[in-house]
């Protein structure tokens, strides 16, 4: 036995709602570990729309999924024009805030374009569908924009969503956590 | 799909750690859903030891186990005592702070005691084993109990302890939250 990390937990939650055939969101390409990993839930009949505003994630996203690469879109814009590219009707977002891992660390998420990108995510998930955001916040003004997703989140309202939060307790220095909603 | 609740969430995290044949505690019996839970997950060849303040619940956690009461042991007496009634070894014990549901709500578990009944149950469990906290904080001196259980929790050294927390972020009137522990 071994709890799951804040990480391992959206896994297992979008395993729950993720069908082969469906179509979801990487809002934060990254690495593209997210990507690869959505790609193989919606298996070869499905799409997973990626975003990220930086070359070099596109870039190593495409590499990482090979040959699942055809299930992909991969689109270098911020995911604050989400709605510009995205049909509603998907199963689940996935955000990864912060700065891309092994680039340049001054390039990170912010607080106001990505809750313009979670406002507009809100009008495309199916009933049922997941938006999980993970939140690091150890960076200079990560804990700000943390804050500001939870304090969104909050305020859903509880009739059509439905919001959680899980967190490590005992980790030093600002460890990172979850939200997660569920479209009712 | 459904995002569990933190009480279903508990159960998420009990199934994958408990095992035919296994020891268990619960320390609050309460209506006894728990233990019949618990009852289920040690089977025939396991042990549920169970406390509680209030003959009351015993008699309805006796009658809720029906004909898994011979694997259980319900025991009259407070929480606190724990260490007293219960070998070293067990794989998971479980509180569900707050009043008895249905009976008088005066009657409620206490920060001081709660927090002694925590600190000898880190003595009982094995390794990777649960300690499972929900934290019921709507009522008279419910936060309080669920502050101090949060800070005794985030105190638990991290080389022993991994502690992660999971609340509802847009429910009203303090909904209650869930401390998970896992013994390294």
């Amino acid at each position: 036995m071994a709890l799951p990390k804040p990480l391992e937990l959206v896994q297992v939650f979008l395993k729950q709602a993720v069908r082969s055939g469906d179509r979801v969101v990487d809002a934060t390409l990254g690495n593209g570990y997210d990507c690869a990993f959505l790609a193989d839930l919606v298996g070869p009949s499905g799409k997973v729309i990626g975003f990220d505003v930086q070359q070099q994630a596109i870039d190593r996203t495409r590499e990482r999924l090979a040959d699942r690469a055809d299930r992909s879109e991969l689109i270098l814009a911020g995911h604050e024009s989400i709605a510009e590219y995205v049909e509603p009707g998907v199963s689940a977002i996935v955000y990864n805030l912060g700065y891309l891992p092994g680039a340049d660390k001054d390039k990170t998420t912010s607080a106001d374009t990505t809750l313009r990108a979670l406002s507009a995510s809100t009008g495309l998930l199916k009933n049922g569908g997941l938006l999980s955001i993970m939140c690091y916040v150890g960076h200079p003004g990560g804990m700000e924009e943390g804050c500001a997703v939870k304090d969104w989140a909050a305020e859903l309202p509880r009739t059509e969503w439905r919001v959680f939060q899980y967190t490590a307790v005992n980790a030093p220095n600002n460890p990172p956590f979850l939200i997660i909603i569920e479209k009712l």
